[in-house]
């Protein structure tokens, strides 16, 4: 259950990947009918990792976030009870308008809904956090490969051995995407994902795997691996799957989140989210 | 007690000028020998605003720096009860080094003291806010005047007709400070402050004051009114006063920060608060 795995049988010809607006992709969710993957699905717009929690663990999380904004850039927290994140999508629902979540608790994960509303509390706060799909489209213009859009797979996800920064019981490993790319790209897309800064900002790390405690680059915690061709380096970016695994370690006695890969799809653009 | 005035009397021949680092001018501000404006203190250090809150405010209040981060940029939370800013500047202590505070009860400014230490509560987190003297060193390397510094003057803000998103109880118009500049030098300007988005980043506002709530220009509501000159335009960034004036209008219960121009000195560079 903790590993996203590529799903070859996504339906390519599925109406929704027509449908241009966000409103429109998160109506037919919220109706059960996409329960995938949401990469590739109304482009242009800003894609979120989702935290829930309850209130009284909120405060200490949102310093969790402030402490480690590389992974845990915040862009939106709703109203406690509130299930609307006003600033980023006026009138969705987060506990219906994403394909799949995740239920942890004490440090467990003991479900992947469809939807959350049997799980929904008053005393519940939902975060949205910058996701790395935003500047994937950036990179792409600058002439940057995305190897996950080049061979169809998910993500290319580690836990790394780089330490958060603890913010109460919230404490754990931080998780990086890793894209290859040759060293002329490296400096590009630092250029150009610095100014995405709500959306995991510039890389972590270039090169090594070993330095940030990945033994086998072939072998990613979350997603398949990619390739890395002759002459190329990977780059790290810092992930918002990290509450996640902060969740497992700190052992967090209730939290909901999206499912890897299937997030929330705000109203802003991606460039409208980047540094302004 | 709501207007800041130019210190004419600055001590200009005090010993805290030729101190070096931030800790030896901490250690100065906490023996009571400097309580005036940190304004040339500990050159290239970045300073900071003070906020300090009950536990049982600090989460809106986290949000609401999240919903306004222009003027509200946070860059360091203390746990509860513990005084130290322990990201930005390890072994401080807020109670004692700032040159001047300011207490807030239901909305009104009770007391400006020069220690908290009486103040202080178990229950009590306190956030830095980025301050714009730190990006004033870049403008003025990119040939941006700065015509408080030519001037004498601390500072010259203005409350404006901007209202800030609000969260829970916490609600106000921005605060902007104001510099004045050729249109080429405000294109140069928002250049350079982009990517100080740790300390207010780019302009809010680029001209017209009425466009902003501002009936007279030369009437500052902080400090004191600076010359535009022939050709010049007026350039707002936003100002860590903010929460000051929202905690007047919002009638906060209790709330203490630094006294305006009165600020807390971090040991982190100004070069390391930009955007990395």
């Amino acid at each position: 259950m903790t590993t996203l795995t590529a799903k070859d049988n996504l339906p390519k010809d599925h109406p929704v990947y027509g449908l241009k607006t966000p409103r429109e992709v998160r109506s037919l969710i919220r109706k059960g009918e996409w329960d995938f993957y949401t990469k590739g699905l109304a482009m242009g717009y800003t894609q979120a990792n989702l935290v829930v929690l309850p209130e009284e663990d909120a405060f200490e999380f949102l310093v969790f976030c402030q402490r480690n904004s590389k992974p845990c850039p915040v862009i939106d927290v709703t109203d406690v009870g509130s299930p609307e994140p006003a600033y980023t999508a006026p009138g969705a629902d987060l506990r219906t308008d994403l394909p799949r979540y995740r239920v942890f608790r004490n440090g467990e994960i003991v479900d992947e809904p469809t939807n959350i509303t049997d799980y929904w509390r008053d005393d519940l706060v939902a975060f949205l956090l910058g996701c790395s799909l935003t500047f994937e489209g950036a990179l792409l213009e600058a002439g940057v490969p995305i190897r996950t859009l080049e061979m169809g797979i998910g993500t290319c996800d580690f836990v790394t051995s780089v330490r958060c920064n603890p913010s109460g019981k919230f404490h754990g490993p931080m998780v990086m995407s890793m894209r290859p790319m040759t060293p002329a790209q490296a400096v590009r897309a630092t250029q150009v994902t610095t100014r995405f800064s709500a959306t995991h900002g510039a890389p972590m790390h270039i090169g090594d795997p070993s330095a940030i405690g990945i033994e086998d680059i072939n072998d990613p915690t979350f997603g398949s691996a990619v390739e890395i061709k002759e002459g190329e380096v990977p780059v790290f970016w810092a992930c918002g799957i990290t509450p996640q695994t902060v969740a497992l370690e700190s052992k967090v006695e209730f939290m909901i989140t999206h499912k890897p890969g299937h997030m929330f799809i705000t109203d802003i653009s991606d460039a409208e989210v980047a540094l302004f």
